[in-house]
C-alpha cells in the first residue's frame, strides 16, 4: 500500500473561522482522530477492549500550515510510520482533498505507549508490535516527508 | 511585566478523552484563543474592526506536552513574543494552572500577518510594529523558553 488513509471527514461549521477557513487547532483534531484510527489499526483499542489498557498518548507535534482548509472540504488523513522503539511512535500525518495528492498540512508527531493504570510509559503488546513491523514493511518504499525535523525560525535569523 | 498572559478557560467537557483528559487538538485550541487574544493585544481586531484587514495565520506549530490536564482545570496561556521582523510573528505560548509557574504544555509558533483581501502576506500595520516593539521591550528579560527550536525523533536515532 502507499500512505495508510487513517480518517476521512467532512470540514464541520465549528471548526472554522469567522471567514471560514479551518482553525489551526482542528487541522491537529482532525490528525488527532486520524491517531485513534491507527491506535484501531494497530490493535490497541481506545477503550480497553484488547485488555491491555495501552494508549497513545502525543508527547510532541509539529505542524506545518501548507494550504487553507475550507467550510464543507472532503478531507482525509494518510498516516507514514516514520520510526519506533519499544514504547514510542514517530509518525507522519498529511491532509489531503479526499483523493488528491497535494498536501494541505503535515504534522510530524512522536507517540508514547502508556498503560493507563499508572499512567506511566510502556512497552508496546506483542500484537501491537507485530503489526507495526508489518506496516513499516509495507511502508519502506515510501518516500521520507519533506517536513520531517523542521525548526522553528525567522528566515535569516 | 512578566509573560504576557493573554487567554483564561476552565478545561470544558468537550475538549477531553473519555478518561476525562485534555485531548492534545485541544491544548492547540486554547493556543489558538491566545493568539486571538494577542491580536487584540497588538490592535489587530479579529474581525477587522481597525480596519486593516488583516489577519495573523499559522504558518508552523511545534507542541510539547509536559503534563496531563484535566477536566474542569482553572489554566491560563502566557505569551513570550521572541522576535519578528516586518511580516512574521514568532511566539512562544505556555499552558498553565492558573496563577503557577509550573508548563504544562508549549507552543512555539510562527505567525504570519495577512492581508485578508487576498488572501496574501502583508507588512504589519504601524501601529502593530509600534505595539510589538513595545511588548518585545517589556520582556527583553524574560528567559528563553527551552523549548524553542525542537526537532522530534526517537531517543539515541
Amino acid at each position: 500500500m502507499p500512505a495508510l488513509t487513517t480518517y476521512r471527514t467532512h470540514v464541520q461549521a465549528n471548526w472554522v473561522d469567522y471567514n471560514g477557513h479551518l482553525r489551526d487547532a482542528f487541522y491537529l483534531l482532525i490528525f488527532s482522530y486520524a491517531t485513534d484510527a491507527l491506535m484501531e489499526v494497530l490493535g490497541m483499542e481506545t477503550r480497553n477492549r484488547d485488555g491491555t489498557g495501552h494508549s497513545l498518548f502525543t508527547l510532541e507535534c509539529h505542524i506545518n500550515y501548507l494550504h487553507e482548509v475550507k467550510l464543507d472540504a472532503a478531507v482525509e488523513v494518510r498516516t507514514h510510520l516514520i520510526g519506533h522503539d519499544r514504547k514510542r511512535l514517530h509518525v507522519f500525518h498529511s491532509l489531503h482533498v479526499a483523493g488528491a495528492d497535494e498536501v494541505l498540512a503535515g504534522s510530524e508527531q512522536m507517540l508514547l505507549n502508556v498503560d493507563l493504570t499508572g499512567p506511566r510509559s510502556a512497552v508496546f503488546a506483542e500484537h501491537v508490535t507485530q503489526k507495526l513491523a508489518e506496516i513499516v514493511d509495507t511502508q519502506k518504499d515510501l518516500e521520507r516527508p519533506q517536513w520531517l525535523g523542521r525548526v522553528i525560525g525567522l528566515p535569516g535569523k
